[in-house]
């Protein structure tokens, strides 16, 4: 008799976090990778297969519930993912930043951006993924997870980062709504706090923590981490975590 | 000489803590409130003008910046108002509560409206009342200030209230960034979790704390803070309480 | 008939808020003043009894169970006490601060000295007062209140403040366990952040939040406060309060 | 040239939490485990010799400064100690519960047992402990770590637990300030909050979320979650984590 046999769906993948989550829940699963452009996750898709491992994207825009929705059903159409069990559903999108703004100099449309890709795309993913984790609870290898990747700005409000603040409070609000509602099911709900910048293409030029070696945050080290809270045994389960390099000010 | 007078903006008025605020606020101030129907301020507004003070409503939908922007225009242009100060400017708006279900069964919707009427309200809120509280810093006699109700969701996100959350976690970490940029400034900005059911009409039959005497949370309690928290000297703001019965779990 | 009189009782005095609540409350009740040396409570005993109120000073030293005892007993022997009601009770002893010092530099001393000035000394205090605000609770005319004063190392454990960090800390966690003890029984328990650098004698030459006016917490703000937060009607406790200057950073 | 060798010392062992860790780290390192009777780590110390490790045990007072020095001490003089450096410090102490009592009923000796092995025994522990680890940061294989045992009540203070709370509201603070000083320093300062009733012999009988399977927290969870932040690579840090069973109610 065969094993079932079960995936991954990681929502907001790009250069940075999304690859190296990618690349490390590929070891084990199939990874589905979901990105507004083809770009974001086409390379990565080539890298995992040309690598002997199982990958496909598609494009999606998180804040659309058709289009979430209908992500959820390519993936579970297409060969390799039709059949099998969702094991991990990761969001990881980072929409919505804004940049740093005096209040009174932002606009409407960077709070909705924020409000959009953090609480609305979480639901939307969550939506989606949590009825088939729920499914996955009898036979998964690790507890069926939902990870969401949270900022500094979740659970601190800063001057001039009012809009990311709101979209990443809510998101962490809802996060734990889910942890409380679905841990008793079995399903593993745990948001991680990235209190840095992280260590990807984008902030090679950045003048970070002094330019302290291994200042910035390691894309792999929060795949690490990812990896351990979704290898978690159902007696111990980690709701929030934070991470940030040791010369981070905290 | 004459000295300058200031008004107070109170949005979300109703039969409970709006109406308690407002009246408090009507004590010192005109005050002007805004609700999305008439009938939600015109006994409020005529008890207040019966009574000698000066209240004017206008109907606005907090969620629409179009609606929020003519709202303060009018106010302005109101005898009794034009030319005068902004003092308090407070954000009671309790939309989106959604009840309590499971999140399968939740609509986006339900996510959407908690989403507007709480930090995109907010936002609006804000967005027109501070340029003019912070006209008000060099007279007002009290610190101009922007108070915004929050709720036991605004800092714990329980099961089964997973939109209800999202907005209130939203809310307060908007409330927190704006009071880091603005308190410098001069403007106090506070928000209060009001952490229990708020004695009103609609509450009446609620078995509340087992029934016990004072088990829920005067609408005037509320409002005594809100007034208590206007008042600070600003050589001592406080950003946040929380305010429940003596009998409230917690 | 008579009715019943009541007083209050203040741990930790000298020229900053202790002296200001001191003042505050004697506004309304007699009070009783603990300190370890007489010189910190004389003059203000003085002060309140020449202006026509009823203060009596106690050399207490809060770290010893024997001491704290004999002050209440002391107390309930003192005309103008013997027979009333214990009101409020106001720890606000600030020892053990230890200064700013790497964590190998500190002796066991100073940590030592911070667990006994903080939550030793609040639960020796509250030990002695509960029973008296218990007994307080049917006729006293504001709800029987226990504060007790905080900083900014209550919720934050700085670099550099190991020792004090770990008895302000103490001291929260303990004022919030009789919190949720005593206020279904109808005493008020309430935790105050002072997050400042307080306007005392001796920070006079202090240069803080670059010598912007108001930029030290006023003594006497945090007196009104401890009043206000003294007089909150049962159906609306406040248990904790935060409170700094509007210049501070946090 | 030979390869430099690194130990780890663990503090309160016994049945659950601290054999598992024993056990865990044992299987990399010589451990030194402390307990203040030899029973509680004879038969660790010998199932973990047997099985071809290395371990000693050592009879300390955690809460005495001369007995935890002594500890380190004679560490250092053990063979296949001597001359290694620290890699990991566990400080797992679990004494001063007192259990679950009105506070007028408990006695002062319940919070100084709190006190002294929860903030006093830490400090006694990390002044020995913190100069061996940073004397291992450049060539420890994974940073030197600190790692502390926390519980429910180190950020909730309960009714009925005010000794306790206050006692791991302590260690809360000071772990958080050594963090804060020492992780810039390479070595890494860790606090898990152990939200559960531990599947330990002692516990056997408890009924615990209503008898579900995996209800209670495996100490083997711990202490793999242990490992884990040990090895976590410095350019990502946890300073604190959550663990609580699937069913436990938060």
């Amino acid at each position: 008799m065969a094993t079932k046999s079960f995936y991954a769906v990681i929502a907001g993948v790009g250069a940075g976090t999304g690859r190296s989550v990618a690349l490390k829940f590929a070891k084990t699963y199939p990874v589905a990778l979901l990105a507004r452009k083809p770009e974001s996750y086409q390379d990565i898709v080539k890298e995992i297969n040309d690598a002997g491992g199982k990958a496909v994207g598609i494009t999606t825009d998180v804040t659309e519930q058709a289009s979430v929705e209908n992500a959820f059903t390519e993936i579970q159409k297409t060969d390799g993912f039709a059949g099998a069990g969702l094991a991990a559903a990761i969001y990881n999108v980072s929409g919505g930043f804004g940049g740093r703004k005096p209040f009174l100099e932002t606009a409407l449309e960077d709070l909705d951006a924020s409000l959009a890709s953090n609480p609305r795309g979480l639901y939307l993913f969550a939506k989606s993924a949590l009825p088939l984790l729920l499914k996955s609870v009898p036979d998964s290898p690790n507890p069926p997870t939902l990870l969401v990747t949270g900022a500094t700005a979740s659970t601190r409000g800063s001057a001039f980062f009012s809009g990311f603040a709101a979209g990443k409070f809510a998101k962490r609000g809802l996060a734990q709504s889910l942890a409380r509602e679905f841990h008793p099911q079995g399903v593993h709900v745990a948001h991680a706090i990235i209190d840095a910048v992280i260590d990807i293409p984008r902030t090679k030029g950045y003048n970070v923590n002094g330019g302290a070696p291994d200042g910035k945050l390691s894309p792999d080290a929060i795949a690490d981490e990812y990896w351990h809270l979704h290898t978690q045994h159902r007696s111990g389960f980690t709701q929030e975590i934070d991470l940030r390099p040791y010369v981070e000010k905290f």
